[in-house]
């Protein structure tokens, strides 16, 4: 821990979630680097009311302005809504929280910006790949304006800050945590450390262990219209399909993630999340797009997604890499349209059925083929196929022939 | 159906398995062909004793030689283990049947030489993906001597074949599937065009469906040496833990695939296989690579493991960029050692602890970083991350005043 | 050969050039397979009024309806500007006929579909890649119809069609190839498959060698607008930079190419192309992407484009992947504005100077740099990009003391 | 400038290059970090015997020991040899001090740890790329000591260095460069920031202008085996191939590279390298490639080539992923053996002849094609390829029937 005086900061724009990190922040604002105003941004990216309502209260006496932006819906339908066209997982890990600090970010930068800040600030730690992730988006939204991570540049430890928080003694709500979004939680750290070690179960909000879920499977269904899901049942809608599959994957025991993440700067880290609209959706897309993409599109497609999720999780959200990306993920979605079936039984996602308009699957044709289409003209096909096996047989009998002049090791 | 007379085939050494197509090719080779010797190849790939039995016992009026090659030992060690280590999957299937055919084609081509054969012959359709399996391997194996596949030439389908073994009395075992290895089975094909049917659960061998598997959770433990599975609870050899984990892991609802696959022409079509160890053990391997691998080394291997699966699955196993693909795997391989602890449940593989001398994951290291880790020295490294960022946004300015000069729609 | 009466035809659309083989096919067509109807599609894509006149000219006689296809300005601004931008290079091949043959089938395709013909007919042979390039557009483009190809049906050896074209008395006219574009000539062919011989200098259009090329230096410069080449020197527009630049690069020793390919079925064959402004254009997009596109832009396009050129290539301008990659290649061009100045000289393209207001070079932004810029806080960065090392090397020390116990090789 | 007494850094190895930033860290080491020994590490990678012995008359008078490492036998066949075979290049730069830097590193550390120093240090700046090379090397191979880079740690602009050389009156030599290897050559910096200015001819040691360079081609053939140069005319070995075509390449004019670079950190500059030998190898090397390698393998290595310059740049010559990489390589390799005849002229390399005993063209094979081969069989392949344009052709009949339900934007 090394707090000391700062450059003054003058007017601030806070990125505040109501956790302790920001919370925090703002005294260490005003005491060390002498602001003259911090302005609170409180983002709402579906971590529910009661948790909105208790990051308010727990600033009433901070002297500070609260500035409550909801971007539930762009979240949903701008960043969610693209993340499932891409396959949006890092490992096995969908992408949530990698996507909404930079989404967050880019609230601050706005309002920091349009109120005339000269700095923005953000709670995280120099030990994750949060502080990437806003740096670059307020590098490129804000510019101009000052940066400050105080927990990092002051080295505050967890223990630091909890001693910090007693003594200005922050009304800090202790169930709050940040990592919470409409599309996944992310949990636990610190003890999970220990490989051998489960997160217990009473930790996850929707999940529940594949032994305690229901004994009756419950069968479901989820339209796309061009990569997105429109339709589950008697939802309409993205953002509502998402609420009812956290509720009906979570309960049937799906979503858990536990998985070993590279971080940015390429340290491992064990992570715990927990995603059972995400989870259940990527699924069902991935499996709608086998049957609608070409072969060399869900080949190419692969290395796109892949590098999607990898350039996002890195807090590339703005980088114009980004939007490349998503021109070819945008193309190729026209035709990822339908409707799976889909059952749900402790832990399980089986697929019943699928239905597409556009599908390149079609039982017609492939009957048709079965009639007429004579089998023995593929003899040309294969033949063709095998053409270069016969120049490597040739080639082999002439290395074998002429191995002691052309090789190096005898 | 163009049944006629063929060039005369001489002495000819036929893949045989037991099953109809290619039972009935001895009687076509003999009959359209003029076989003067059918040497019939059969070839133990882990099928187990009955089929091979049966498929002995079908020939023993057929008048023609049965050779039978036991490569269970090669098929485990040469192939399934590089498949581990290269997480060999084309979309989800877990490769099999993809590598038996190539295996059996090997020992046909070396037999063939071996005896002097005329031609080489198997009992593929035009429709799959087979033919061309087998004519690659034949092709540079066999060099010169003429492939045969009389189901394809003569056009056969599926109703003339039947008709054709009634009218020459094969002895024929309705069992026998020419689609099983200890490694996996394919299942069905007809029905399941209907994508809104499932196979019936009694057709698989291992599998049972969730709701009928066990209710207590069962715990094991899979080593893993260099990147392949050399114990499991008291199992030893690659051998016996595949035997086992089909029998354990079918038994707890783990292994059904049902996929929409792009067959090597590129159409598609819907396939249902059951692969219990080859699921459990794929998912083990992931896992223990993401504890032992660099993140650099992960996101490239996804590469080199795609197309090392596509170059299979297309009957490459023979061509040179497989050995290029695997001498990059085997030497990523030397630090994949380590125990993997996992429990099974009603179709659920979830991993309770890893254990690895080589993981690059370490508490020790972690929390030496916790203690003498100055956060604030992060602050370099997270501006250096944003330092494009700064130069899109300096661009994104200079852009703006030109846009009316360089923009050709305005 | 196998010359046979085939089934009638009706009427037929044939692509027609002018050379041997389409020509010859039109007897073919008449004679074999009793077409009703020929019609004629020649479709002009730059090859020039002489080679379009003698083609009209050679078919005066033959009873056939000749329909010309101002495809110049289409292939220019749809086919070329595409594989500009996307550095369409198949090796070091600039893809020229690759796409003409696919535009010229689909002129054909229109053509039939429009005039009610029973069929499409091409005269590519039976060995190389023009046969894949007309048949997957006609198969797209002109559903239904019948796909005729009738030298490769007839496997006609080039000595045969000459014989045929004498007994018919065709009034076939030597220079005419049909494989120019106003991007690109193939030459040769049949000599050069001696890898120690050159094609005579004089068989060269626009390509003059080095040592003959003009003693002095001459100095031009390209301006680029979004990925596209809008104006040079004087010239403006892509169809007369292009015709400027295929005299002054051919002229000064530039734009011979002479490469082993890769055909579309795997088989190895020596080309020589000739396409200086091709050459030029693709090396000054190349250098102006390197300043306006970010690193990572670059590095995956570099996948994109490779697939661009392979597709289109192998016959897939109109699959759906096209569409998808030039999505991509689309949203990435919108920077890529500038002018580069450069000289050509006896076979160098040099360049001179680089400028863009939309490159991310700018020397302004990095004296900024050079004055404010504390060096010593990038230590933490260096540190930073080597904590993996740090990893790998505590890994190799406990690896050291447990290599008995993991190695599988002692 | 921030010049401070820094904690005491006992006995110091240094990386020198006899070069003003490593001259001057001998002094800052002694005074401001109280080194009580510097031993200076001089690695000979080709830099000539002039500049050795320039290096070391420069530190007589400054009490450090002095020790010279001839490490041009390992950087020839270790380092360049495998780039060669990986076809190093960074965009158009064939990698030299990216390697050297790595190299002179790994022995730096060999030698602060066999003679117990307790730190080692290296003379970068902390703009550029070189800083992550030294220090992932050192954090590799010299476990537990401290780094350190005064250039960087104080901040030192080149006036200060130049300022500080001057008081500390350092008998500096200005010839001296430390980017100069037998490999290549970086040039200038500074005055290139104008995009629009050369550097003079006269700043090169081997090239000459084209316009200056010899008005007769030469002729010359290099024999590779196994992906590696072992003889030119009448050179032998690696070492004298490179020596001789540097001063035959870059007499004629072949070897100067002008780039707009992306550094580790993101950023942009422009380089001007010298490099005829690398330039003439890689060209060769790349077309013997084409000859001896797949089609497949082509196409992948080109990735794993890619990757591995990248790596390589970033300092990961010690990482894990570049023996991988490596393995994939050497195994390619076992056929690219061959001997290529090609002409220097003024700029431009020519290949006049490919002979390989391993090549895939052969013209025999293909001849043999030419008779016996039907091309009518090759029907079955074209309609093959051509499946898939016929399920899209139909999917686009029903999406345009269907079209007011399925699309999203009317």
């Amino acid at each position: 821990m090394h707090l000391r005086t700062m450059p003054p900061a003058g007017k601030v724009a806070l990125a505040y979630s109501g956790g302790l990190d920001s919370t925090l922040c703002i005294r260490l604002l005003q005491e060390y680097y002498e602001a003259k105003e911090v302005i609170l941004v409180l983002v709402d990216i579906g971590q529910g009311e009661a948790d909105l309502a208790a990051a308010a209260r727990t600033v009433e006496s901070l002297d500070a302005r609260l500035v409550t932006v909801d971007a539930r819906n762009e979240f949903t339908n701008e960043w969610v809504a693209r993340a499932i066209a891409a396959n949006g997982r890092y490992g096995d890990y969908p992408l949530s929280s990698s996507m909404t600090r930079q989404l967050i970010a880019s609230k601050v930068a706005a309002i920091a910006v349009q109120e005339g800040c000269d700095a923005v600030a953000e709670g995280s730690t120099g030990k994750g790949n949060d502080q990437f992730r806003f740096h670059n988006t307020f590098t490129y939204l804000a510019p101009g304006l000052r940066v400050l991570a105080p927990i990092r540049d002051f080295n505050l430890s967890r223990a630091d800050e909890r001693r910090l928080a007693q003594s200005y003694r922050l009304p800090f709500h202790q169930g709050i945590s940040d990592d919470k979004t409409s599309w996944g939680r992310a949990l636990g750290s610190g003890e999970i450390d220990d490989l051998g070690l489960q997160v217990p179960s009473n930790e996850f909000l929707w999940w529940v262990p594949p032994e305690q879920a229901s004994d009756h499977p419950s069968t479901h269904q989820v339209e796309f219209l061009e990569g997105i899901p429109v339709r589950m049942d008697w939802a309409q809608g993205l953002e509502s399909i998402i609420a009812s599959l956290n509720e009906t994957g979570g309960g049937n025991g799906i979503g858990r993630v536990d998985v070993i993440e590279d971080g940015i700067m390429g340290l491992k880290s064990r992570e715990v999340y927990e995603a059972p609209a995400a989870t259940i959706l990527l699924d069902l897309h991935g499996d709608l797009e086998r049957l609608c993409l070409t072969k060399e599109e869900l080949r190419f497609k692969q290395m796109v997604d892949s590098r999607w999720s990898d350039l996002v999780y890195h807090g590339g959200w703005f980088h114009p890499l980004r939007l490349d990306l998503d021109a070819f993920v945008a193309q190729s979605q026209k035709v990822v349209s339908g409707t799976i079936v889909f059952q749900v039984y402790k832990g399980n996602v089986a697929i019943l059925e699928r239905r597409s308009p556009l599908g390149l699957f079609d039982p017609a044709v492939r009957s048709l083929e079965h009639d007429s289409f004579d089998q023995s003209e593929m003899k040309g096909a294969v033949e063709a196929h095998a053409f270069e096996y016969a120049m490597l047989r040739d080639r082999n009998r002439r290395r074998a022939s002429q191995r002691p002049r052309t090789s190096r090791s005898s």
